[in-house]
């Protein structure tokens, strides 16, 4: 008996060991110029980043934190480290060119095929916990998770300029965590780079692997304009009510 | 000179009365029960329709207002319009059994085959001016005007449950106001109810004609939830920023 339930908790936090979260923040500093870049814009007197690192501490998952920030950021990233009193654990990683080459650098440290991996945007600091967990245990099962919501508006499809009407039923919004197997997600971007890989999904799919969607929630925003910080402000005063 | 001046003065004014708007809030009165209907929460201290009906109230095209009601609200609508000293003028239809039945309710008004008619939705209240009159203008070249806005998020489309990502710079989430020809939405809606009509767009794209669309803006929200309610308060105390 006592055995038996040692070597479950053990396995529990093997297994909790073996969880990976690499949290990307933009592609090179170039694009960013003179504005504050989004991810260190201020959410409650604290920077977005760090809410969207504690997010992924709260989880039961605890993955290992990998961040990914342009070099031209670190010794200011390691200011605000300093001025918010921030401890939670991460290793930070210099950020590549484009979203895909600083997610292959995150990719770099996790040598443990058995691993899984999830892949976060910095600016999304209100994805919940439970979500987090969600995507890790559907990625263990399945090999990937990604993140999704249904559409709430119509869409259409604009080709050779012309618009035609989608099912909306069948449309899904997609977010951040997108969570793999290491073993896939590596070979996936060994893979050379491609315009259309606009997310982790669309690598992985190209590299030929079926992507399964979990249920995200909508209000897991993308800090994407200065006014969103409001709205996310304002999401996280009601939290307990989403 | 006085002549030619007075002309152009005149088909102005005609034109602007051939301009008309369908304002539809809900389906049947039955699914709303205890709560709210969402056009009827206060916004800034004000109904969320007074908004919309403001809006259209202060376009150019300054259209003749109709506004498709289920019965069950057609007295709480006359209390609200005493309470508010409400007074832009409107002309109050009953809702049908779903959207498709009350917009048709709503054209059965409109007997001129010259008019532009918008299809609007009650509940989205910040709908700005200046694009309600981009539509109607947009609207009178092609026969039909559409606003949507380029989708921010990656999109996968799921099929016989596998998902497939999309190509996001050809998608489009689609808005109001919706903007015909009368004579081609009147046709259009002449077709039987199909449950694939999401909006206007689609009942009359299955009708043959090609959909336009013109660039909305993504502060036109839906108010869906009640807490939608803070966001667009938040969106209309920065709107001319926006």
């Amino acid at each position: 008996m006592m055995t038996s339930n040692l070597t479950s908790h053990i396995s529990h936090l093997i297994s909790k060991n073996k969880n990976y979260v690499i949290i990307v923040a933009g592609g090179s500093g170039s694009r960013m110029q003179s504005t504050v870049p989004k991810q260190f814009l201020l959410l409650n007197r604290k920077p977005v980043l760090m809410h969207t690192i504690a997010a992924f501490e709260r989880s039961e998952a605890k993955p290992n934190i990998i961040l990914v920030l342009p070099l031209a950021y670190h010794s200011y990233w390691q200011q605000l480290i300093r001025e918010h009193a921030f401890t939670i654990p991460h290793q930070l990683v210099t950020g590549g060119e484009t979203r895909f080459h600083s997610v292959k650098n995150g990719l770099d440290l996790i040598t443990d095929n058995e691993a899984l991996v999830a892949v976060h945007d910095a600016v999304r600091p209100l994805i919940s916990p439970d979500i987090i967990d969600e995507a890790y245990q559907y990625a263990a099962e399945y090999g990937t998770a990604v993140v999704a919501v249904k559409s709430r508006d119509s869409i259409r499809q604009v080709k050779d300029g012309r618009s035609v009407s989608l099912i909306r039923d069948e449309i899904y919004l997609v977010q951040t965590p997108q969570t793999f197997k290491a073993s896939l997600l590596r070979k996936a971007y060994e893979q050379p780079f491609d315009t259309k890989f606009t997310d982790d999904a669309s690598v992985v799919e190209q590299y030929g692997a079926e992507i399964k969607l979990t249920e995200g929630n909508h209000s897991n925003i993308k800090i994407t304009f200065p006014e969103d910080i409001a709205i996310a402000e304002l999401l996280l005063s009601k939290k307990p009510q989403l």
